[in-house]
């Protein structure tokens, strides 16, 4: 990265200038649908308390909370025999719930699609709690993760405890429009399925896949960080069943007996959760939702794709290309174009299309398309786009 | 619990009467002062992004957050060999985070001083990763926790990783207003502090009282549930002391050397602390606070201790009774009249005075006094209760 220390390349999320209107494209967290800001702001006017400082046994905490889990279930069209849990520590928190608590030593095994960094790092904490088969996802010319592997009866140990797999990895750019189907001698296997960056996005067929667990974080397209919901099919709770080892506050059985009141949850953040979903309802459900995430991805492929070269983006295979993290190289990474491109669009209210992340991305930026981004914010970036390459091409 | 469903019953913290002031005496999450509370919403308004919406990678939020850790370390006057950390998962991810980081396997000893409610959860919890040695706290007479007890040299194992123990027990209404000296020959043996109710409410001799560790949930004095400030001495943290079991979420050296953005943290929760840390240093900081928490509490105290039996509260020893929760009955437990006083107290806009946990306080009622109340609210509540028992006298 260039050393100049220009806001817009150190990942500056400020108005640059009060006239134009700010688009948030970090990769979460991230801004939500500006109906949900505006209800949130105004959760704050009302007499009475906020959910700040509402005790998590109040009746009026537990209203909410009765609420936002109806709704999830409802728009996500989750089956009655599945939990709803809001649980601590965020991602990587059920990095290491999901295995202490589906493996109840370390000699069982689980098996990790690894295509990408999230997987990396889920895989890794995994590896403490069970034995981990990896299938791993990596392109055999090229290094990269840019595809997503064939799952073959080969390698899925039979006796492996679940399935895991990240259905949107956000640094990769590489996404599951649907989840893929395991063979069918190992489809009694659940599914693990980290969702954190596209839950809410498209439909989820919880039993025809297998979903055994399902996590999302909070803070990309259903709420602020600090909560992360989690779903768990009621056949894998038990009270045997967890690791000995693993900690209360990560054990699903404790949760959903206590009511995801063991400890105490994150009220307002699990209000904000309930607001989101209240908006998904009324803007007409995960089906438009996925009409939504197509065309906001679309317009700005096309306009790489179109580009004679000028952008480009690593994941070749459309059907595998993420709708919810558009990565994009400018005439192959070059430095003072990317630069450039990023003080103009920062300029112009784009922001959040480098993050300085530890994890290297290098050359790309990305923009994120969650919730908060609407068809017409998409449009002005891929209209700012095809001016940029306009003036730099040739 | 009386069968009538009165809201006041169940506790609930509705404004009964929208022309009465609304305070609320819950045992957290709780309001903060109306002065953070006025902050947080003005914080809605202002142009630009909202914490909410910040990536925790942005330069935006790593200014929120040098700004809260500095406040934090200047207001409670934690010396540099100490380290701030925003952790996930509540006071019962800390139950577990401690003997994970502190010991390395099962074998290793640690001594827990239990004297209530949540050393006993926090004990349980520790079971699963270290052999602990228990000092018990009941009063050998009445089997309840009521004292604090001696701490001997026999009582410590001197190969004990730590020693740990809750400043402030919220449900049985015991506090160390100092934290205890260790017997001489055991002051080598670091302290770790659950102050998850009474941090900010008196001043902390870091090195003088040996702490090693010291963790408060936000969500009773410094902000509201999502959050939990830690704060670990430097020479415990190092990457081969945790035990090779801690998930990463909880590992304190990890968390240090990623400069809390290991995984995200909880943005705003982390924000709302900062606000907190401001209005402190405003109103003069940790003595000034002390010096409101003894005015609250003893002015309840003292109408417990003048109402010739008519209240009563469980702890004797005045030298260990909690400024932060105080526990008291009205008749030695009489249910009708318990009932007509949350009636007439919630009519008054008292709320919070009963919190319907599993923790079976029974017959008594626990008026809390976080940084949210104030010396007026307090005596309100004394106000109310000297005529409720002039009312119900005899």
């Amino acid at each position: 990265m260039n050393a100049n220390t220009h806001p817009a390349l150190v990942g500056s999320l400020s108005t640059p200038n009060p006239s134009v209107k700010l688009i948030n494209f970090s990769p979460g967290p991230t801004s939500l649908p500006k109906a949900v800001e505006d209800e949130i702001a105004a959760s704050f006017k009302k007499p009475g308390l906020t959910s700040l400082a509402l005790s998590h046994r109040s009746p009026e905490f537990l209203n909410i909370l009765d609420h936002v889990t109806a709704s999830v279930k409802r728009i996500m069209d989750i089956p009655d025999d599945y939990e709803v849990l809001f649980t601590h520590g965020g991602g990587h928190g059920q990095f290491a719930a999901v295995p202490l608590n589906l493996c109840h030593d370390k000699s069982d095994i689980a098996t990790y699609i690894v295509n990408g960094t999230w997987t990396e790092r889920a895989r890794d904490e995994a590896q403490k709690y069970c034995t981990v088969h990896t299938i791993d996802g990596r392109d055999p010319h090229t290094g990269g993760y840019t595809t997503f592997p064939e799952l073959t009866e080969e390698e899925i140990d039979p006796k492996s405890k679940f399935v895991y797999l990240c259905s949107n990895e956000t640094v990769n750019g590489i996404e599951n429009h649907r989840l893929p189907k395991l063979p069918e001698s190992r489809r009694n296997i659940p599914l693990v399925i980290d969702a954190s960056s596209d839950f809410t996005t498209k439909p989820i067929d919880w039993h025809g896949d297998g979903v055994g667990v399902l996590f999302a974080c909070a803070s990309k397209n259903i709420g602020h960080p600090g909560v992360t919901l989690t779903v768990v099919r009621r056949d894998l709770l038990g009270k045997d069943k967890a690791s000995p080892l693993c900690p209360g506050v990560f054990n699903y059985t404790i949760t959903v007996e206590a009511g995801n009141l063991w400890n105490t949850p994150a009220t307002f953040n699990i209000e904000v959760v309930g607001y989101l979903m209240d908006w998904l309802e009324r803007e007409g459900g995960v089906a438009e939702n996925e009409r939504r995430s197509i065309a906001k991805s679309r317009i700005l492929y096309d306009v790489i794709d179109n580009s004679d070269g000028f952008y480009g983006t690593p994941v070749q295979e459309k059907a595998l290309r993420s709708r919810m993290n558009i990565p994009f190289n400018i005439k192959g990474g070059d430095e003072e174009l990317t630069d450039e491109f990023l003080i103009q669009s920062w300029n112009e209210g784009m922001v959040g299309l480098r993050t300085l992340t530890p994890f290297g991305v290098g050359e790309y930026l990305r923009a994120s398309l969650y919730n908060g981004i609407t068809e017409e914010d998409a449009a002005s970036l891929a209209d700012f786009m095809q001016r940029f390459a306009r003036e730099n091409s040739g």
